[in-house]
């Protein structure tokens, strides 16, 4: 657990850490997060989740809490005070404290922000990543901009919590017309038959993940296949491989989706591959 | 403003009523709330909103933060302590305080419980229904399950702003077919030329308001004829009467909607009855 949290302000011991029940990311889920993986105490690709952060502002018209400069000597503060070597550093600006009304505040009416750090356990998550996980699939039944990186997360909560009473440990969300959307905190990937690495564009559908832009990078300068188009469920049960990717978790195999074995129900090689050399095209700060 | 509140067992000045910063219904929008009008420091149709509260509560898999009779306690004690002749109690329920991690926290994790209570201009609400209030229209993107009255109301908030700078009062949502689903935070009806009142029927599109189902007695006991159904934008323009309902502002007269006046631009007689007769079927205590 955090043992220090930045809120509006201050740095408070995690458990004086509150807001005013007026806040409208409390009332209404009017607020944007970020999340970005701590390394070595460094922050990984905190540029890229910052333009990504400001964008997410931008769609609903909030105003950024403070400058990018500033807000990044309190993320690496927040990761300091709590000195995390290996975790992630969790960012949430709302609208700001007001009398509750769906309008907006007076524009006088300051954002919130709140920053959060949190240990992960490396030896866990390789062990993880080294068995692979199962996934399970779920209908997207989410709101048309799901591209925001909104805090209105109860779908997800909903998906992941199905995935977690039915023994695995991410949904996958499919659309109305049987494509796989992305998962429930992650983007959704797989490997075909024949060796194209596929994702989903990113459209209003689903949220435009750093981990995913980086592994663009990847995926062209190691020579593989990309190709971004919608893919159907049926596609993954029938992939080479699948894996999805998250800033936390990076590149995760999946190796079951639905109870089918993906491949050979083991992690593959472009994924294992992708996941290992990850940190060598990320930026660290 | 409230000048106290209750949060999680203890009545607060309203400036010190704050949650933590891992409570779920800030991080994730896991939670759901009520507003029940206050008339004469009693509450109105309190019996069904707690009905209401539960049936959302169950939906989510929320535990109860009390049993009916104390949280009744404190919503009239909320409503005492502020000295609330006319307006509104708040409350809201979230799946409490933990480790951010989207599937549910462990079961002895306590719910959060949060009332608030404001006094009402009943001056001002009553020149607003003589007078009659303008909507818009706007595309229906939220979530499948919008019968579930959460507190992830982002949709509502980007709506209601849109109708505010367009100089209207409310928005209502039109699904992918035409058909009206509801206002913002409220439920949508229309008065045909043949005289039929009309509101859609109350699906996983809508959510079921108290103040719909009070109206669906009086319309009865007044011999008038309903239709639930859904109706058209198109239907919705060339109405007789339009009316919108909610537990804070009952029966408003819709007199425009998109710019084009509804029948002659002013309050009809339908409307303006159901108003005038509602607190003789609501449920005082």
């Amino acid at each position: 657990m955090s043992r220090y949290a930045y809120v509006n302000g201050r740095y408070l011991p995690f458990r004086d850490a509150k807001v005013h029940i007026e806040d409208r990311g409390y009332q209404f889920g009017d607020g944007v997060y970020e999340v970005c993986e701590v390394r070595g105490g460094r922050l990984i690709d905190e540029r890229r989740h910052m333009v990504r952060l400001q964008r997410s502002l931008d769609a609903l018209r909030i105003r950024a809490p403070m400058s990018p400069r500033s807000l990044s000597v309190v993320l690496h503060e927040v990761v300091r005070r709590n000195r995390i070597g290996y975790g992630n550093v969790y960012l949430q600006v709302t609208r700001g404290v007001a009398r509750r009304d769906h309008g907006f505040p007076a524009p006088q009416v300051k954002p919130s922000l709140v920053v959060t750090a949190r240990p992960l356990n490396r030896t866990r998550n390789e062990a993880l990543a080294a068995k692979g996980i199962a996934v399970i699939s779920v209908p997207d039944d989410r709101w048309g901009r799901v591209d925001i990186k909104t805090i209105g997360l109860l779908p997800n909560v909903l998906a992941r919590q199905a995935a977690i009473e039915q023994g695995a440990r991410d949904a996958w969300f499919v659309d109305k017309d049987g494509y796989v959307t992305e998962g429930a905190s992650t983007n959704a990937w797989i490997v075909t038959a024949a060796g194209a690495v596929v994702t989903r564009p990113a459209d209003h559908g689903i949220l435009r993940g750093i981990t995913r832009t980086v592994l663009f990078d990847m995926i062209k300068a190691q020579g593989l296949w990309l190709e971004e188009r919608p893919f159907t469920l049926a596609e993954a049960y029938a992939a080479r491989e699948a894996f999805m990717t998250a800033a936390t978790q990076i590149v995760l195999p999946v190796v079951r989706i639905d109870g089918h074995a993906i491949g050979d129900g083991k992690p593959g090689p472009v994924a294992t591959t992708l996941r290992r050399d990850f940190h060598l095209y990320a930026e660290q700060s």
